[in-house]
């Protein structure tokens, strides 16, 4: 099955914008089996568009279209599909009730131009989207078959989810690749790409690659077998392998998150954790907290910003930030332990740094200095708090530095949290 | 003058990668005057690169083509070139001692296989690449010419500077486009629409579209002038006809944030805030702090994400949450009064609400259920506290609650900070 993925978008063409959902498209598409030829990325003009998908239409068994779908004049998606296969465009009545109850479950008015989004091309079917306003058309030709989804990317892969992905799997058949991703904190691109290389040499199945994002390094491993099990179990290996390479520096595995991984061994060792943060301003907290449930270990943290709000809140002694910094191990433990008392949490993790752009002091206290302390109880036994010195470097944006520094110390309570 | 960009990669066209490079060309092209038709993205194949190219050759004026040019065998752009324009492949001695040199300068031995990028089609030019080993392609055909250049992002943009943009400006003389975006909070894409239907109508010169992104509409205007100044006085007029019409619900433009901007009217009015969260658990804060500067205005906040938390942090009555629940008005006020009257800033903003997937309790209590509060001083005036109920709508995932909850609370800050 040949596929082409076309995104219509004006503010894709003039580049305000990058394309996400052609790439998210292409990965699901090909772990199915599916040959992804082309993608291709049109502004909001009914000729162009409506020009493109009629030769389109010709070349490709599958054709995925993204976008243009909204209420206003500028989205002329279904105009050019009514022009593509010549015929035109009605008022869909499910359509229109749907997109009605949408507004009336949210307590507000429909504008009048939502109707627009209920008109469908006479001989497609409607696909309703629960998540939006923008239902997706899908077209069945001869030999092909067209899918237009709305351009928000959580609509369109669930609207791919449930609607294309079994149509695809029937047509096809199973699928004998199979991927797995697994996620590392810690060590760097390079180094894992030295200890892993035997892995990751060329033409060798499963392929094994790595990519770097925010500090986080992923490894593919891709297995091709001749039937599902065979691919299972060359991919089941390498995974293995990878593991037992690379110990607790694989902290998960496809979505799972530093978060998702504290929460869980929070959970299973049932403690509870607050928060002490300042340069961080919260995003430790709001991290945590982004885990379903988190409310059974987290369940109240504190941002400590100013120094006046570290003394207060957490009873850190003026003299000590005058003698240390705010920015000091002294100062990150005071948090930690102060914390940790005033909760009376399990744990008590603390963040002090420089995120810049300004504050900082060099060459002893630069951007990307950061403190991490993390406190637990009994309070008072020996050295009941460890305190981490993090260089994030001075190259890092504000955003980076925050980013880093959290994972950073998400990082540290895991370690601390896994069974020895 | 017309483009179309196309990008080469197998690592592309399965969605292991996503495309940068079209947006930033399409960007740069579209700032210089030129109108980016399209962009294609092909896998590392000679025919379908060689095929695609001979068609495109006959519908642009400028043709660009990043990727493809490594030297390793699935780097075939080279190839696919020569094909397309029915020449043959010969050696360039300046390519291949220029290859030679960026090893020498690194004291690293040449591959073997860095002599394919030495190669190119009889009749194109050769573009040196400082950056790389990979030189760049040019082709004049009758009435196209085509820039074939590194997938290397940093590479394809030296070159895009040094060599391409001269050309443009020659070609087509000073840019006539100008392009303004104007930020958006808190009325539909399909409303804002209407109100300004008169600006969008398909044809007209600026151009204005509107875009969806996370309850942000952003409404785009592009002017294309006869000179600098009328693009410039196009796009001056439309901007300010958006925010006569749409008033205050234009926050921003361009990277502003509602953060950034609430940070701004806090500093002119020399005001402080603080926060009390529950259902976003930090977030607030995280966003507050965003902004480089903050600690000007924001010195602590409190994540009471337990019941318990509010109670003892904020002083809420433990009876007042059992007979209303901690998703309620009454505990929102709370919430606000109490971090007012524990900070002494001058406004505390308040945020309580249901993120899911769990705690929900239909009908009354839905996911997305927010209350905000915004206290101010001075404390014990008449209605000191703006109290505001959001239905987010249950649909949406946690984290787009979340998100969502923390923009209103911005919003009615940024509101109530507005000069009248």
């Amino acid at each position: 099955m040949r596929a082409t993925i076309i995104s219509i978008g004006d503010e894709l063409i003039h580049g305000q914008c990058v394309d996400t959902n052609s790439a998210w498209l292409s990965e699901r598409l090909t772990g199915l089996g599916v040959k992804v030829a082309r993608h291709i990325t049109l502004g909001d003009s009914v000729e162009d568009i409506s020009t493109c998908l009629k030769d389109e239409l010709t070349k490709s068994q599958l054709l995925v279209v993204t976008g243009g779908l909204g209420p206003t004049l500028d989205d002329v998606t279904r105009e050019a599909i009514a022009g593509a296969i010549d015929q035109p465009l009605q008022q869909d009545d499910d359509a229109l009730q749907q997109i009605q109850s949408f507004f009336a479950r949210r307590e507000r008015p429909m504008a009048e131009s939502n109707r627009r989004q209920a008109l469908i091309p006479k001989t497609c079917t409607l696909i309703p989207n629960r998540l939006g306003t923008a239902p997706g058309i899908r077209f069945d030709g001869r030999d092909v078959i067209l899918f237009a989804l709305p351009g928000v990317p959580a609509e369109m892969k669930a609207l791919v989810e449930e609607f294309m992905v079994p149509l695809v799997r029937s047509r096809i058949g199973e699928s004998c690749t199979r991927s797995r991703v697994l996620l590392t904190y810690g060590v760097s691109e390079s180094a894992i790409g030295e200890q892993i290389s035997e892995l990751m040499r060329r033409g060798r199945n499963p392929s094994v690659g790595t990519t770097a994002s925010r500090a986080i390094i992923s490894i593919r491993i891709v297995a091709r077998g001749t039937n599902d099990a065979e691919a299972d179990r060359l991919t089941q290996q390498d995974t293995e392998e990878v593991r037992r390479i690379l110990g607790v520096t694989v902290y998960g595995e496809k979505d799972e998150t530093l978060q998702s991984v504290v929460g869980r061994l929070l959970l299973q060792s049932e403690k509870t954790i607050s928060t002490a943060e300042s340069c961080t301003g919260g995003l430790l907290a709001k991290c945590l907290t982004d885990v379903p449930g988190s409310s059974r270990y987290f369940r109240e943290g504190y941002i400590t910003y100013s120094n006046e709000a570290k003394c207060k809140l957490l009873g850190i002694p003026e003299a000590l930030i005058e003698k240390h910094g705010a920015v000091s191990e002294a100062v990150a433990r005071g948090m930690a332990v102060g914390c940790l008392t005033k909760t009376g949490c399990d744990f008590a993790l603390a963040i002090t740094g420089i995120a810049g752009p300004g504050g900082a002091c060099p060459p002893e206290k630069p951007i990307g200095l950061v403190f991490l302390a993390l406190a637990s109880q009994p309070a008072g036994t020996i050295d009941p708090v460890a305190v981490k010195r993090v260089l994030l470097g001075d190259t890092l944006t504000r955003e980076e530095v925050r980013d880093r520094a959290t994972k950073a110390a998400l990082n540290l309570l895991r370690l601390r949290l896994l069974p020895c």
